[in-house]
């Protein structure tokens, strides 16, 4: 062979090699098949990123600010006073994170206490300040001081390790009325201060202080319309992408990466083909959608704290959905419907619950209806009040739920479709993905 | 050009777009530079995984079989019956894994309780047999059986969305003594059997029944044993494949890889370089290691649901430590020496705790070891009892503690070293590391 050709062909066997070895060591490298690495690449050369449309649908969304964090601390403050509290004491999560910004993301929770402190300070007759104070494990309080808590003078209590934290805190805080303490708290914690306080007592937190909470303000519910309204286009982008064959796992991870690009935190979704979505909460299987499957994406995230959640049932162009299926999915979107209509200002939660349920009873299939109706949300994907049988709670102004009728057949289906509402200042109910069509129209047009 | 040369060209210019465009893309999915990428190829072509000489180090451990289990089940209802109790409460998490073998991972915490009750059933006069019930959302049931709880006959309280959930328990459990709720189980958990149970009471887990946990047996004690000797052969290897400049997240990186090549699940490592340690758990920025820079790992991972924690601060051969700074590292390698020969069966926590510390003071740095001594270690990475000041604890057989004395100067130096220690049936301390080498020898030979 000419001894040019005999070079070149050394070396294109050489990078051949090289190209292939680094080809092989993507999927090696994220458990996949190469299905989904065509995925990552955006399927075409030169290298686009996948679902890069997503990308604006949040981007001006702005984190709540310092002035409205000042207000939740008054609200508190006040609430406080008028039930003779002398306080609201809240270990890291969603509690700490509304009225202090530390979640539980922000101070990982362990056996040594850091808690937020919120006491009512009498200024004058009339006019309440909230003190906020911050119990912190003495050799991490410069770490404490690091958290960005919005407040102008917050005191930092600091025990150290040879100490009872819970009596230094009392110590320092002048505790003269009972002081309250937030429902998520570990019970070594409430513990803690019931064997610190002589002579008052410490109290699970009261309605009133958990409706400060539950209540969205109009900044709070913009941010959750943005973060649902981009879970639904990532379901709806995921979707067209979809193909028969593939596995829950790869469909999974296309959805993370679409809630990822759409600018979310944390976004995952429960992902069920066929049989496997009749366990609301999932299996442990990877299965593979079959030709006359349902697909369940049960999806969220969270954009500057605040949480979406979204289900769809979906179908793909080929899907040959059999048709009692199919009825079951017309069924669960009425069922949604009907709720959506009874659920106003002033409504008996277990009456919105009542009504979906009532519903699938006259098309006889209550009974796959297993679970309640909807859950709160806001920083916590699943928070107070629930709609369910049962609730006396009283839908009111600013709450948020979600509405999520299901209906499942183990070992046969699972449909389930979920949109959240918010109640707005007229009392009425408004899906949160309202902006970009709301509920599903089919299972091929989610 | 010949035509031929040229249509070569052409082709060798497209390959090595393409190449290049595959490498781009890896550090690009790890957030990493190149250094990394060479770290995950082996630094060597072709390819070999790296750390792989950790890989066969616990290999061979087992899981705590069902015996076990059983064992467990029975001594807690001895115990119960022995405080005339009728029942042991717990969310999924560590006490739940330890007893039935339901870790917070097996099971998600959410506002619906599935809790693990485990109650005394008298036999004869004599024999108590341990009876498990399971609490369980209805619609989860299903899900809540797939649970691999080692028992014969698991009784499930399945309780329906529109009840209450601790109603529906009590009502099941026939609770005529008092029940103890584990300590970590949320304070909602605790008020909703308040309020269910009108006669009898509910209370913080007795001492009684947490020290069943806190003594380890010999299965226990060999899973922690290797966990901890996997944490520090994978720092050792990482530390010969350290470098003058690289950042903390490459070490970091480097760090996970080895603890999961070692067979550890969950492993990672807080990594500070120079004076990041200074602040005991971190800070937030990815600092470079520089010339005279000590490097501080402090490690866990588990094996089997038990963790393990080591602390290394090291310098690489072409470091050139400040003399001050060695000699912090000498005094508390010194210290933890100190409390290692105070440990002992019969010993009280706090007198260990300060037996490393007036050793500290009597060199002078007292004041900088800012934090406890240690803190039990099993299914927790901490858990009690803990070495701390104040703490009339006392060391026990089978008791598993760490060991880690640490000097923090603010701005300028941190220097920790752990290892943990068992308590052995002759009552004395023995490091988990022993088996390979145990404590460190110098900042290069750790």
């Amino acid at each position: 062979m000419n001894p040019l050709l005999e070079l070149i062909d050394y070396h294109l066997q050489r990078i051949t090699f090289l190209l292939l070895a680094c080809i092989a060591w993507i999927p090696l490298i994220f458990g996949t098949s190469l299905f989904h690495v065509s995925g990552l690449l955006g399927g075409a050369f030169p290298l686009s990123k996948p679902f890069s449309d997503l990308a604006n649908h949040c981007k001006s969304s702005q984190p709540i600010t310092a002035e409205e964090f000042h207000e939740r601390q008054q609200r508190l403050a006040s609430t406080l006073h008028h039930l003779n509290a002398s306080a609201f004491i809240a270990e890291p999560g969603a509690s700490a994170n509304y009225f202090g910004n530390i979640s539980a993301t922000a101070w990982k929770l362990s056996e040594r206490p850091l808690l937020l402190v919120i006491t009512p300070v009498l200024v004058n007759d009339t006019q309440i300040e909230a003190k906020v104070s911050i119990l912190t494990p003495q050799f991490e309080a410069t770490r404490a001081k690091m958290l960005p808590i919005p407040h102008d003078s917050v005191e930092y209590i600091e025990w150290p390790e040879e100490r009872n934290p819970y009596e230094v805190a009392v110590s320092a805080l002048t505790i003269e009325d009972k002081a309250y303490l937030d429902e998520s708290a570990r019970l070594f914690i409430f513990n803690g201060f019931q064997k610190a306080l002589s002579n008052v007592s410490v109290a699970p937190s009261a309605p009133e202080i958990q409706e400060l909470r539950q209540r969205k303000s109009d900044t709070e519910i913009e941010l959750l319309k943005c973060a649902n309204e981009a879970t639904l286009l990532a379901i709806r982008a995921v979707h067209k992408k979809m193909t028969i064959g593939m596995k829950e796992s790869e469909a999974s991870r296309m959805m993370s990466m679409a809630l990822k690009v759409a600018g979310l935190d944390n976004g995952g979704c429960l992902t069920l083909f066929g049989e496997n979505a009749a366990l609301p909460h999932g299996s442990g299987s990877d299965r593979v959608l079959g030709q006359s499957d349902f697909a369940l994406f049960d999806c969220g995230g969270s954009l500057h704290g605040y949480v979406s959640d979204v289900t769809r049932t979906v179908a793909l162009p080929k899907t040959k959905v059999p048709s009692e299926h199919q009825a079951i999915w017309g069924d669960v979107l009425s069922a949604q419907t009907v709720a959506a209509r009874v659920a106003k200002a002033g409504a008996i939660a277990q009456d919105v619950d009542a009504s979906a349920r009532s519903f699938l009873n006259l098309t006889g299939r209550g009974a796959y209806f297993t679970h309640r109706l909807g859950h709160g949300i806001g920083l916590e994907g699943h928070e107070e009040p629930y709609i369910r049988g049962g609730s006396l709670d009283v839908i009111k102004i600013g709450h948020t739920f979600s509405n999520e009728p299901g209906i499942y057949i183990e070992g046969k289906v699972g449909v389930r479709l979920e949109d959240c509402f918010y109640i707005n200042s007229d009392g009425q109910s408004i899906f949160l993905t309202e902006g970009i069509g709301g509920q599903a129209l089919s299972p091929w047009d989610p």
